[in-house]
């Protein structure tokens, strides 16, 4: 099979992948490049790669499956890097830089549904969705009357960290809502009509609402820490939709239980699927189990732009979806 | 106290209420009317209303207590009743037109929370957040493996039924989120820039999402029937925030045990507090006890608009939401 693809002169592309995820519309690719899966072969994975080191110039990343310097010491030909995900913790960007291999992420086929994801979770707090159908379907509404008020959305100043595709789209949103928007991103966006805070602590001291749609990285570790719970006060909500390593969760925990917070809305927790126990009896709480971008049309659209990145890859024409690497 | 009042010549109100449900802010409309509240008398209602009936131009209506053309007959010197509630099918509506009385309701005060609610039940249904979260909350998470996906909310095309305050907050909501809106209402909107159906069926037809934002009336009671989800189809969700009775609830809940509609989003229920049983076990279905329009916010914006509507009309000045009686 390999053999003949290699005779039709299709681009190989080595796919990534833990064994227990599978490249969604594997079909879709496959009339275009040279899909090589270590998975299809009987050679341990190191001899596969040793075999086909010199030859692959693309490999495609399935999910979050991890891509280590040494994986990266195998792959002495590896120019491009195909991330199946908006984030791209998973992968050692220091070492990418190193050998001037290009990311490209998956940010832009995700942010729509991701967005809606955000604001999703961000209703159900205020207006305390989730436990008023808990509250139906246990029969309480007969016996124990009205159920206690939420919070309007609309009026609300809403502070986004991380100001990408995800963040503007969830600020697109939320302006439709009446919410007040301010943002807080690596460097102010001169296009962005939102005011700017440098530091995400300033920020929270004038939101009533943090969204999270920020990568991780070594500097956004835990940057939702203590102060900057305090900073955002009694009645602040949190939603996390960008990775659980953002926010100090055993201090998120504390702040929730000792009611130092209003509450949160999160799609992402440090150690998935683990979720602290102690966020699985309050009301002011909505949990996920991390499925902000994942619908069928995403998946599409994640495809889509696998083929363009590829294709422009081999031609020699911009990549679509470039991680600026620091 | 009431002779106190006379004395200063506060225009008369009458608190009409039952003896379940507070006014609330009442300390917010006391130094502007004389509310005659029956509750406060010892006489029973008839006498007390008797005493003051000839007195009582404006009655003011706390939540969906009824005003049967029993009580607007011992008004007889009524012009108005300020409704505090979006629908008015609590009021006999062609006896206030008979007597001349004018309505005001408080749609405008609640449409911002109604269309949140509305956008939160659908972005529920269609991402699956309150079944996710029983999921997260119940520990199946790394039991289970991957939550199954949700549908994105992008691209859909939602009709939305009524298209008064609370429909057009809907759709501006939605325009956000990239939905293709198309609407029913008694007539067309010449300044509403998307398509109208005259029939609710051609509008399930060609919707992918139903929204019911429209009062209940003779003509529009049980308007979602059997055919109209039939039109509706398969994949269609109906998301509910007007009156249970819009729905033929019954033939609903057929339509969702046997997945002949996609889901489900119901703030109201024909019987409340009563829901049927059958959706406890659906997640397809999402609940909330009839809070659409409640928060802080917005029962500060219905005590604003209760004093600009009482305050008007005793200034003879246009009233700020008359409601057209048909």
């Amino acid at each position: 099979m390999a053999a003949k693809q290699y005779q039709e002169n299709l681009p190989l592309v080595l796919l990534h992948r833990l064994p227990s995820l599978n490249l969604p519309h594997r079909n879709r690719l496959s009339p275009h490049f040279l899909l090589l899966d270590p998975a299809d072969s009987q050679e341990p994975i190191s001899s596969f790669l040793s075999i086909h080191a010199n030859s692959v110039r693309a490999l495609l990343c399935v999910g979050y499956t991890p891509i280590t310097s040494e994986t990266l010491s195998l792959l002495p030909s590896l120019e491009l890097i195909v991330a199946g995900s908006a984030g791209v913790d998973h992968i050692d960007l220091q070492e990418c830089h190193r050998r001037g291999i290009n990311i490209t992420n998956a940010s832009v086929a995700f942010a729509e549904d991701a967005a809606d994801h955000a604001v999703a979770l961000l209703i159900d707090v205020l207006r305390r969705v989730s436990p008023a159908d808990r509250f139906v379907r246990g029969g309480s509404w007969p016996v124990m009357g009205d159920y206690p008020l939420g919070s309007k959305l609309g009026g609300k100043r809403v502070g986004i960290v991380g100001f990408g595709s995800i963040g503007s789209e969830v600020a697109k949103r939320l302006v439709a809502f009446g919410c007040s928007i301010a943002y807080n991103s690596r460097r102010r966006k001169p296009s962005v009509p939102f005011t700017y805070y440098a530091n995400v602590g300033d920020l929270a001291a004038h939101s009533d609402i943090l969204i999270l749609s920020c990568s991780l990285t070594e500097e956004t570790h835990h940057m939702i820490n203590e102060d900057v719970m305090t900073s955002l006060g009694k009645e602040g909500v949190i939603i996390n939709i960008g990775r659980g390593s953002l926010i100090d969760e055993k201090e998120l925990v504390k702040f929730l239980v000792q009611g130092k917070i209003g509450g949160a809305g999160l799609d992402v927790f440090e150690n998935e699927p683990d979720v602290p126990k102690e966020l699985f009896c309050l009301d002011n709480v909505v949990l996920s189990p991390h499925r902000a971008v994942f619908t069928p049309e995403s998946m599409e659209a994640l495809i889509d732009l696998t083929c363009a990145n590829l294709k422009a890859f081999f031609s020699n024409e911009p990549l679509q979806s470039l991680v600026q690497i620091y």
